[in-house]
């Protein structure tokens, strides 16, 4: 038990941006997305150590975006999460995913969990590594 | 590029299924829940070549269950799809679970893919192998 709790906690944590999102709008010929935005101002600041940032096509949550996903190796819960603004919200999106990586199953516990992650989770996809009781025999 | 397609085609598909959908309401206590039925029925049917089920905990799309949710390695986007009927979607879930596992990248192309797959897609998830031209320098 020890090991996997070990490797689950050395696995990186990688932070989706979708770049491609408009935001519900239409966008002016030539003006910058407000995903790519995001990405940018997001990849202007420190990074938490263990978190990589990649950019992503559509996450397919365009009536919500900007839209972030967070995923950290086979032993985690992966997050999507919506209605991410790009001027407000790059250093807490860092934070929750400096919270993520710490957790060894991504669940960040919920009265440590920023208020904006409560509120705006789009979905979970379990881990890979499976939860033995609810599997299929 | 032909053994990575050999391999992405071979990876198995999973189709997993929230067992603690509640479907947004009250249920009468000892009642089966719509998710667990929904895996009953499906694990009921025959299941396509290289597609296994598993049972999930909570998905958080709780507003619009039933959920499920594809994914198969590390080569191919993960999808995940609201409003799914216990009574009337078993086969067509077990259907574009095929076409999904025949897909290399997991994008069953638009024309053939299942209806309510393109009305009831919460949101999807890159491949864990990345698209270069996207990434991150």
């Amino acid at each position: 038990m020890k090991d996997t709790a070990d490797t689950a906690r050395q696995a990186d944590t990688e932070l989706l941006i979708c770049v491609t999102c408009r935001r519900k709008g239409t966008l002016p010929e030539g003006e910058r997305r407000p995903g790519r935005a995001l990405f940018d101002e997001i990849s202007a600041l420190d990074r938490p150590e263990g978190v990589r940032i990649t950019a992503t096509e559509c996450m397919q949550n365009c009536d919500h975006g900007c839209t972030v996903a967070l995923r950290g190796g086979d032993a985690k819960w992966t997050y999507v999460f919506a209605n991410v603004d790009e001027a407000a919200h790059p250093e807490m999106i860092l934070a929750g995913a400096a919270q993520y990586h710490a957790a060894p199953d991504g669940l960040i516990p919920w009265r440590q969990r920023p208020e904006h992650f409560k509120r705006n989770c789009v979905s979970r996809i379990p881990p890979i590594t499976p939860a033995k009781d609810l599997q299929e025999s």
